[in-house]
């Protein structure tokens, strides 16, 4: 006989579902809930009940959205004649929070990886291609990551899209901001080197 | 207009509700679930929405139970004779998982903690002191946590459960297995030699 009731050991292999959450974190959310009020379980559950039924991909650029278009899309303000290109919707947040991008993006869904047998054809380059043949866009800027997959997509890319009129730019790689030189990696510090401007 | 659907904000508010859960996990969380299948939602949220419904506390020891009594206190191979005193329900998981306890349990629901209001009379220990006056129990070992408030409450229990027949004791302080004794803290030395041993 388990030691805690079915409902509890369920809701422990659910969350342990979830990435980054191991047994003993599992654990300790399941009786946080128990212990919590009743309407914080409820609420979490409505929220990730509602979830698929309230979000899709934005047809045009493939980060999440709630009817045809993403707010970026549907926002006129933005310069349609630049588009970033990233790996995954989350990599959208963390470039509009550095507030220095204004145009428009592309999701691809992932990266290049042979290995696990992902090719050209399983990312949205193909749509990002139909795109571009509107004429209106002046500037690509790649913002895959600074991985070994990510590299090899960016490289890719960058012969692929090579067209008259259009920029294809990569984002710089070098130290990150508020860290010590000291702990910086070889490759980090190399590529500083290969970046570095004129002051 | 905000950058993702409602639907998405809502579930990044609802998972960084939970201990543990900042604004960056709970974004990373909510895009793990947007991208997996939508049954690993749907099964999560069904196993939040039937927490409540399915679990309650032990109408003796106050661990987690589906029916009136939990799995260990309905279990006839555990021992009457000894009763474990815990803060919370999680403890009890953290002792069974030592395998060196067979009695039964007593859940405190927390500890002494006049700062915050938690007088004797906000913990089950009238509860305890009713289960004592049976007059099966032999041995009472209290398993508070080694914190400011979990000492105290072990301190106080050892005074008010003072009874003839009944031993009242203490998990051992010392130094934890499987570390490195020049990383411990002056206390845990200090309850170390303390609480020292012949060989």
């Amino acid at each position: 006989m388990p030691l805690v009731p079915e409902a509890v050991e369920r809701l422990i292999a659910e969350f342990g579902r979830l990435p980054g959450v191991g047994p003993k974190t599992a654990q300790r959310l399941t009786f946080f809930c128990l212990r919590a009020p009743s309407e914080v379980s409820q609420r979490l559950s409505g929220a990730l009940a509602e979830l698929h039924e309230a979000v899709r991909p934005c047809s045009r650029c493939y980060f999440i959205a709630q009817g045809e278009l993403c707010a970026i899309c549907s926002d006129a303000r933005r310069d349609p004649a630049q588009i970033c290109v990233v790996e995954e919707p989350l990599d959208v947040l963390a470039i509009e929070r550095s507030g220095e991008f204004h145009g428009l993006y592309h999701v691809l869904g992932g990266a290049l990886s042979p290995m696990d047998g992902i090719g050209p054809d399983e990312l949205r380059i193909a749509e990002l291609e139909r795109r571009l043949r509107g004429g209106e866009v002046r500037e690509v800027v790649i913002a895959t990551d600074p991985d070994v997959e990510g590299e090899a997509t960016a490289f890719y890319l960058g012969e692929r899209l090579a067209a008259p009129g259009v920029t294809v730019s990569r984002l710089a790689h070098g130290l990150p901001a508020g860290t010590d030189l000291e702990y910086a990696d070889e490759l980090t510090v190399a590529r500083a080197f290969t970046g570095r401007r004129a002051l």
